[in-house]
């Protein structure tokens, strides 16, 4: 197994497979029961270092952690002076120096979980919740998760993402992770919402919704967020809700096993109708909740089997 | 038992009487121990959303919920976008999804907790720890246990509630638990403090104080926002605390066994001299730790004993 | 053993000397060890009292009694109406019906945890993380339990306390408690860094700092805020640490066996260069380590030990 959860491209298909299986693992031994808590990591010290706020992220690996049984320090360093090249060291060395097992960072600058991992400054496992424009690994994987538990295996999948992949870092973890899962991705988006480069990514691009939602098996919608439609040279949020959001004609243009996610938090009318956001096929709240598990999977696999295989680790978790 | 606390409204007379009744058994089981966890709630989740600051009542909260060995999550909603009208509904959905058993709700706005718990949004229990000007049922069930506690039952008590009526919610709740559990109120505020539709509350009310002091047996000053006083075309904070103020003057019209109550913060000086405050019949402290006590057992009553009947629920916390 | 740990200047030789070998045996059972969870204090409530920021002590307290299994309570009191004299009282009285059982509390003004201690309002231990320009008695216990595992019984060891400690609490424990403990201290600083009355103080005092190097077993450099050079009429930091900072030169002149302190967080570059502050022989991450035990020490023996003579309490820790 990996040892820090840095980026979706860190994951052999192995890797991610053996994740999902014991996010399979968490679910079952927490679904529906009253008792939630597992005793795995008792004595475990989790650290959340957030630079940027991210109430859902942040409570979902709170969450994770504390249904492990760790102990959850919240370390906010949001406008601190820690924010700062430098300090980031002094910071990880301290969090180490506490006895840190685990440090979940959120960093509003691309790559700044990798600086903390490989920098050689501490001993705790970094899992990255956010970089910048960069990644956000957990959530590829819960994306990954939740269709998996509608789809069967992804091989041979055809994904459409839409939206603003530009300033986002949820299309470019789920284009790696898909892939390497052998799903075939299309990105759709206005070119001015598509990052330099994107020609490089393994996944195929439109510039048009329509023609790619009959041959669809799951289609998600990415946060817009109307501050951005100007730098986007869209002239309205309404024509970017007629040219790219999903409503209940597009909705009808899927085939009827297709599903709908969205990382959250939704903006309804927006890219998304709230008929749509709530209808049968929706599976974006079944995201949140399998997000808290796919948490757990990762801290358990990086935490509790430090030291094992991957082969006990997961027998550990049955 | 009732499924969510989100109104003194809703409590029936043996509703209120099994949430007192199971408090004093939470008192019983916490007071003077060095270990006062139960292991009652050990792998619920309780979620501490607060729309508003308050870290009093969130403070209160969150102990009840420790000390029943909840996990339990502080998730600050101010100033984000969550605060605005559909957002309620996805950040409930979240919650929920997330696995949340119990949500403590404080909002600006009176109501939401309603909309939180009627919109079959989520399963979790809602508690309503303060929503605008209209209900803190809580802060309204301490206050009937701490007067139970000195002044036995409430049945044809002479309550007197004195301040600002209009802004609050603790005389609100009060007026209609009180009421419920048999006990006489009198509110006590000028006109400009009390709110339209007063005179159909169930209850008296006097512009006057000191009339009706001689006859009370307990007095419960509220909190007077220095800020509201020209709202309330008084003249001066100093003209307030003439007219309404709780002195040791007023304090000796008092009958021996009357006790005088607070819902803090107070300002001391305004609305209670600082000798009042202090003095041996003021139970304004023993408040706040009947809170605790009051918070777990509606904690444990709603948790707990979702699929038990209320006898068994009784019969499990003895 | 003392009741509250609000300075150093309560702590008696053999005082502090428990406190110090009880740190031993915290380091001893957590060092190293995944599970490193006591059950101490379960059922305990340590209040976290912080008026003023600091994520680090904060958090290092938090840890420390959650390593102790107790519950942790943040009770942010900053810029709130509580930061007012008489608001102290109501806090205390609060946090006290709660029942807190050891409240650590920092705060602006130097004495606050004094009146919370000495009040009589709240049966719970104080502990001091920080009051003013006052006192910071956990943190010159760290120090002096760092310095002691480097150098052995510090009896007639040499210290040189470095920089700003005018505006500092840090240097004030640290030459109380040294003093205590036999150790030999000399403040360096420019006399407009240096308090009024200084020269009562149990130390010497230099303005220069190459010639006490030679003979120290111990330099401990204090942090400096950019910010005061303006008051401490230095014409600019590059001045302040061509003068008062500590190089590669300077670290030269210290014998072998001397060790390099900081309480964090640092300027790199302004009193300490890169280099030395990560040199062998610079201590500055194991004191952030050896701070969660010194409060492990601390809170057990304030909380547990309430009853105890310190012999038994010794034992229990072993």
């Amino acid at each position: 197994m990996i040892r820090h959860l840095l980026s979706a491209a860190d994951l052999s298909r192995s890797d991610a497979t053996l994740l999902l299986d014991t996010t399979e693992e968490m679910l079952r031994l927490t679904e529906g029961r009253s008792v939630k808590k597992l005793p795995t990591l008792r004595g475990r010290t989790v650290v959340n270092l957030f630079f940027e706020d991210s109430t859902r992220t942040r409570t979902s690996f709170e969450l994770a952690a504390k249904r492990l049984s760790a102990d959850v320090i919240n370390f906010s360093a949001k406008g601190s002076s820690v924010s700062k090249g430098e300090s980031l060291k002094d910071t990880a060395l301290t969090l180490a120096a506490m006895g840190a097992d685990g440090v979940v960072v959120r960093h509003s600058a691309s790559g700044a979980p990798y600086r903390l991992a490989s920098s050689g400054w501490i001993d705790a496992r970094v899992l990255n919740a956010g970089d910048g424009t960069h990644e956000h690994p957990t959530q590829a994987l819960l994306d990954a998760f939740t269709m998996r538990r509608h789809l069967g295996d992804l091989d041979g999948r055809k994904i459409v993402i839409v939206g603003d992949v530009l300033h986002g870092r949820v299309a470019r973890s789920n284009v790696i992770l898909l892939n390497t899962l052998g799903a075939r991705v299309t990105l759709v988006a206005p070119p001015t919402l598509l990052p330099l480069g994107v020609e490089n990514w393994p996944c195929d691009v439109s510039y048009h919704l329509d023609p790619v939602l009959p041959d669809a098996d799951a289609v998600m919608m990415l946060r817009v967020q109307r501050e951005r439609m100007n730098a986007a040279f869209f002239p309205s949020a309404r024509e970017y809700s007629r040219r790219y959001g999903l409503d209940a004609r597009r909705f009808g243009l899927l085939s009827d096993e297709a599903i709908v996610l969205h990382p959250g938090p939704m903006n309804r009318g927006m890219e998304i109708t709230a008929d749509v956001a709530d209808s049968e096929r929706s599976v974006i709240v079944e995201q949140v909740s399998n997000g808290v598990c796919v948490r757990m999977a990762a801290l358990y696999l990086m935490l509790a089997g430090a030291d094992e295989t991957a082969d006990d680790v997961h027998e550990g978790a049955a």
